[in-house]
């Protein structure tokens, strides 16, 4: 199933924009290519309406938003909302700031997601209306574990009814799911954490990815969940005694152009709750 | 001939300052520095003029343009003309947006360019006043081949003489003309597209060429164009069985920055029309 | 000492919030990953206040500042001030043009920075409160060579009882002073000038080291200029005869992720004055 998904990224080669943070953009706009995506930006408000009309989803990042791309996000979501787009959240930072927050929320609030991607604190503060995130990183006593994982995909299944997105909560165990059902995913390595912005790559990805499979967005998510964990696993066989982080980045992004559909179908691992 | 103009940019170190946009400024930051000029960004409109006048060269990039950097590039273009340093302009997405066609429009408007760089939709864009832009990429009915390449050479000479400037417009073959004489480039390689930036680079080092060549502002502009081509050339030999597309862009600038003068004028390959 | 200071780094992890320009803000934020800490960013200044109270240290970069980031700045300075964190500053480009130097001006009048990181055209720039800095480079009148550096240390040791800060100035010799004692520091590679950020990644990894180390910040700031350059050494050994720049920008990043605090104190060239 997941092959088939993947080739309908690589077929479709669908064009996202993203209204991101510039820490990590240009890690986004080269994995969205090594997807077979192709990716534009445009985050002044009027711009970014009509950017948003000649592409087929769209992905919002709250990393370093500022007074300007508020409004770029909300008027951009709106149309992509009217004009039937896929639009992906990740939520970077919810949690840390009121401002994180309260945009974050407004944003839930003024548009209908798709894919909601970020990790447990973030996730957990949409939730509640407030948190305990540790800047970017999940709280260690937030994180899922085998543990509290029937108890954590309950609560993202939860997340995922009363927001109608499909939820992707992030970690060393990652749980997608869209209220009814729920994906236990085991790909990944933990030394993606050393890398800036492989969760912005991947919310980039689930966006291109939901919006070449439109009618299955929850396995669509799953999807590239698995594929950024999956190039996570190559990427980290690759890395030779010198290679260190940055390295690893681009290994994972180039992981990434050369994985197959069939590669993602046998490479994948996850279970159903 | 372009072995002595690389030579130039490598003797003279000329240092260029970029308005552009923030998803591929770090490639192009290390791009300059790999042909042998000096880097420097301001967006700040105030900054933006000072900074202008203290620089050899300005490259005008519209990704990503908002309302504080429009006035940045109109203001920093005309400090350029009074100073009589060259200036280049990448329209980026012009056709996609209202906001990147009427922004590049006034900029042909009120700034004289030395070089315009653009895939061939941009430029029919700014040669029409509307387009049918697919984000930041060439519409395929737009694309040159041998088949059209007169009549596409013919279209970038009028537009090099509506416009005063040196035309570079790159896909496939890249062409470049003043509107007296045309340079057809088949420097390159496709993998090249899946490169986030491979243009704004271009444009980049397009600038630093026609700084350190002020004379000779075509053949420095082909130059320029023939040396990132065969950049992704000889990157492209590079690429093992696990490097993809982000290695990719790490080897075309390290090809840059190991490129001679020699090598430059051997390896360029082209004809005039 | 070096081994341990560095130690510490790896061990309290600190968080560091990063105010910097956008060209190179994903090494910085790579690098402090590398170094063992924590990267966050804001430049909106609301949300840059917040997020500077929940980390244990701040790292002000004026390259492509703008009229939002200036209060951000500010705004978040003087909050690190309240909470006792260290801030150290970046004033790149100081002295290229009045923005630049008025704003690094007014941040030192109104913020108590711990390290000063710049190289000595901006330093001369900031103590004299004019200058004649090229663009982001040192002017070659003002270089640092062991025939000035009795001089070089005096200026940097002056400069550093004035500020209060410790006072890092780096070039082909590296000197950082705290008014009482100068290490004068030989690690490095003069390639690391054709790498985009190098200096901007020092200032965020002093941050970084002077964050964890509170009690020590002269040898803190020592310690981290030690290991930028002795990074840059380990790269440029690790370079084929494909490499230029761009790999060479990940190998220094990779050296970073890979340093053990045994080999810091080993590889740590330096002598005090």
């Amino acid at each position: 199933m997941f092959g088939q998904i993947f080739e309908n990224v690589r077929r479709k080669s669908p064009l996202i924009h993203s209204i991101t943070n510039y820490v990590t953009v240009n890690d986004c706009a080269n994995m969205l290519l090594a997807c077979g995506g192709s990716p534009i930006m445009a985050d002044d408000p009027d711009d970014a309406v009509e950017i948003t009309a000649i592409c087929g989803g769209l992905n919002i990042n709250i990393g370093t938003l500022n007074q300007r791309t508020i409004p770029a996000m909300l008027a951009a979501g709106k149309r992509a909302n009217e004009l039937g787009h896929p639009v992906s959240l990740d939520p970077v930072g919810a949690g840390a700031s009121r401002l994180r927050t309260d945009t974050a929320l407004q944003l839930l609030r003024e548009v209908k997601f798709t894919v909601i991607r970020g990790n447990i604190s973030e996730i957990k503060t949409l939730a509640s209306g407030s948190g305990t995130t540790k800047g970017v990183d999940a709280d260690v006593a937030d994180k899922v574990t085998e543990e509290n994982l029937d108890d954590a995909a309950a609560f993202v299944g939860e997340f995922a009814r009363r927001t109608g997105a499909v939820a992707a909560v992030t970690g060393a165990i990652d749980i997608v799911g869209d209220g009814e059902r729920t994906f236990c995913i085991r790909n990944g390595h933990p030394m993606m954490g050393a890398v800036t912005g492989t969760g912005c790559q991947l919310s980039a990805l689930a966006a291109a990815f939901v919006t070449a499979n439109p009618d299955r967005p929850l396995e669509a998510a799953a999807a590239a969940v698995c594929a950024m964990g999956l190039c996570g696993e190559i990427a980290h066989r690759r890395l030779t005694g010198m290679d260190g982080n940055s390295s690893y980045r681009n290994y994972i992004i180039d992981a990434m152009y050369r994985l197959t559909p069939a590669e993602l179908e046998k490479g994948a691992r996850y279970e159903m709750r």
